[in-house]
């Protein structure tokens, strides 16, 4: 082709003619990177952004420098889970593996819609998937899909429920004579509603089930709500658990809940989205048990198994059911003997190579890498939860089962109606004074601070340095 | 922590410590991707991947050596878009700067979630997607999401299109009193079944309409199934036009079916996730003219914007509708002023940066820099299919209006149903001996071959080769 005003670095000649250009630009991006992240724990962890500039698409290329400048912009006014002190939410600093794994594949370009379009990712992909089903206990047909972040595993999970227990994939709901409804924990993830609403379901047909004092879900409440569903005449077809809610991390009874899930011939989903990686500590996989019941599960390596984002999976125990209850086949697709094409079994079509990343972490990290990473952090919560205990003015949301801790100040030199405010100030103060980054939940009606000890680079002495602060902060409120 | 077990470049230590380890490890993995990309001509455009070991997650980490011959062994079994007689699926080489974009996003991994988990890419995807909403004039209340894959955009498109005209983001579809329907090309993309699907609308709810020679949607068959949806007591919504269908490329005819569409209320979406980029051509924008009257569109700037997968995008003419008909709100998420949290308006929920490769593209090719690529295109688009055009035993599928042609052998010395495998070995035959991989898609109940003309380093050399080869293979089946 005839491109003569292209800059020379545009695209990488596949002969090499522009090798210096290129490789240039690359190692500069690269150390600009590597400065940014070798100097992580010098910055804030919540950069602020100023106002943006009215943005134009541009006419004329860039050169070099401005990209270059462009870049260094960009390193600089990101969120930094790098920090170790950025404690406030599931996101991971990355592994470096995953770093490698996203520049391979952004490289190669493939796409997870067909095995010819990626030829090897298409092949490693349901291979990894069984493994990591197997881990789970899911038994011999089980397997998965790698899916882009937590949201879509849901809804693919919701949808199969949805088509192998109403049947509905050609005529759809509608003129559905029972009005379909499935049982969540009041406390469980946005994601679960969103898809009801998707697939046509309706957010009311997900019936919110009240939790316990450790925000799991009450198992005489969901008795009562079957029952009732029954007698109204609607028409129950699952149940989803939640192995790590989003803001406490606790865990639903999974065992009842299978059986539960059993005796009334619902479809049992359990959401491990982050709850998941337990099944790799040596200490508390045992929390998990129950889960080997599910009929689906979501789990995201993107978030405690600190692979970039997105990397979510959906896992099947039969999968089976994506060719029978889920497959709206490509008439124009050519197919492979004895591999799938992601793509026809997938909510999604083109997809990115996932499972590259995933793959590299786990070789790199092993198994037993990531066993100590989860002792690790499960030593630090013990320290952070002690902290909260000795002080009379804090107080725990629930008691932990992961390496996340919900609290708040109850501070009694107020009245409770001022507290919502000072535990703001308090999160407000901690990003100022301690370069400490707590995210700031809603939970019961009330603010709360979280905190998700992820980052390896998290050190004791910091978690001394956020308590002094936080002793700062309260005894300053004293009136 | 205490992670003594770890190797020292599992992570990027956030004040330096393991700075030299980890800058050597992305230095060669960079080497090879860079040797890889420079030297694609010189390998096979679609490698073959023999039987895979069976994978068993390791417990031990690997070390540095293990890690980068694995490294190798994934670039040599990819499929390679590179190469400039990759020309067989919509998946084009990427532009380096999607290569540096996604470096960079999987070093910050940041997060499309929340506002405070990506402060400068959720301010940044709205601006962008707003001016890109822009350009295909589609108002000044427009803008737009990215989400991960077409089939997404498609999804969330017609979830919208649903909510808005059957409001049944509460109470779902069950019970609908009437069927509600929609219209589309019998040759649309299968994503569009597949969201009817999920919707809980069923595949049947996708009205199927026949179309031209030139794979174009039948005006006057599309009056015809509306006017029999009505009078059957269905209740038709919406009407999916195509622009760049899967196989020949071909639009809908836009200006007419947007009249259509306004005349019986129906929510116009336009599938333009190929054709789209045809906004930046200088000699055929003229082709999408109709598109402004779109509700919404999709349109991805993965395929003929050359950004690495995924950048999909769903485009809306009024922006409002995310937040009054789809969004189902989280409520433990913290809110900041004049920004949205993009995970409650999206499809998605945690979600990968894929603004940043987009922003970059623009920014260093230039609209200039694009409208050079898709002219070049299309000049060599015309030259393939003059060479087709001037051999009797080739026949185009349709008439080209992108840089897509569809054509097959129709070898008159032997029977027809010999035609189908003849295609076959003739794809097979350009792959062996011309190094040259055209897709091979079904269309109309036969074996086709398509070419998509994307890579910018492809000849009017590769060109002759590739017609070359063809001849010979003609004339070698001639009895």
């Amino acid at each position: 082709m005839s491109t003569s005003n292209l800059p020379a670095t545009a695209f990488i000649h596949p002969s090499g003619n522009n090798r210096e250009a290129v490789a240039a630009l690359l190692q500069q991006a690269m150390t600009q990177i590597l400065k940014h992240l070798t100097t992580a724990a010098q910055q804030t962890p919540l950069p602020t952004v100023g106002a943006l500039p009215k943005l134009v698409l541009p006419e004329l290329p860039a050169d070099t420098t401005t990209l270059l400048a462009t870049i260094e912009q960009v390193l600089k006014t990101g969120m930094n889970p790098a920090h170790p002190r950025y404690i406030g939410h599931m996101d991971p600093l990355p592994t470096t593996a995953s770093i490698l794994g996203d520049m391979i594949v952004a490289a190669l370009n493939n796409n997870m819609l067909s095995v010819e379009m990626s030829p090897l990712f298409s092949r490693l992909e349901p291979l990894l998937m069984a493994e990591i089903a197997q881990l789970f206990g899911l038994g011999d047909r089980a397997g998965g899909l790698l899916v882009s972040g937590g949201s879509l595993a849901n809804l693919q999970a919701l949808a199969v429920a949805r088509n192998v227990k109403l049947g509905c994939i050609q005529t759809g709901l509608s003129r559905n004579e029972q009005k379909p409804v499935f049982f969540v924990s009041e406390v469980a993830h946005t994601s679960i509603k969103k898809a009801a609403m998707l697939l046509g379901l309706g957010t009311e047909a997900a019936i919110s089930i009240p939790t316990n004092r450790n925000s799991q879900m009450d198992i005489s409440a969901l008795k009562d709500a079957i029952a009732q569903a029954q007698q109204t005449g609607q028409q129950p077809f699952a149940l989803v658990a939640t192995a790590g809610t989003t803001v406490t991390g606790n865990i639903d009874p999974l065992i009842e809940l299978g059986a539960i899930a059993q005796m009334h011939n619902l479809w049992f989903h359990v959401d491990a989205a982050y709850g998941g990686a337990l099944i790799f500590s040596a200490a508390h996989s045992d929390r998990l048990r129950g889960i080997e019941q599910a009929d689906s599960m979501t789990f995201n390596p993107q978030k405690w198994l600190y692979v970039t984002k997105t990397c979510a999976s959906v896992l099947f125990r039969d999968m089976g059911h994506l060719q029978r209850d889920f497959q709206v086949a490509a008439p124009y697709m050519n197919t492979e003997d004895d591999w799938v094409n992601l793509g026809e079994i997938s909510v999604q079509g083109t997809r990115h190579a996932d499972v590259l990343k995933l793959w590299l972490s786990l070789q790199h990290l092993g198994k037993q890498g990531y066993r100590e990473l989860i002792g690790a952090s499960d030593a630090l919560t013990e320290t952070f939860v002690t902290a909260i205990q000795t002080r009379h003015y804090l107080e725990l949301a629930s008691q932990p089962e992961m390496n996340l801790v919900c609290f708040r100040g109850c501070p009694d030199w107020l009245p409770t109606d001022q507290w919502d405010a000072w535990n703001r100030a308090l999160q407000q103060y901690l990003l100022r004074e301690a370069q400490a980054f707590l995210s700031l939940p809603r939970y019961r009606g009330q603010n709360w601070l979280k905190v998700v000890l992820l980052n390896p680079y998290t050190t004791e002495a910091d978690i001394q340095q956020i308590f002094g602060a936080i002793d700062q902060f309260a005894t300053s409120s004293v009136p």
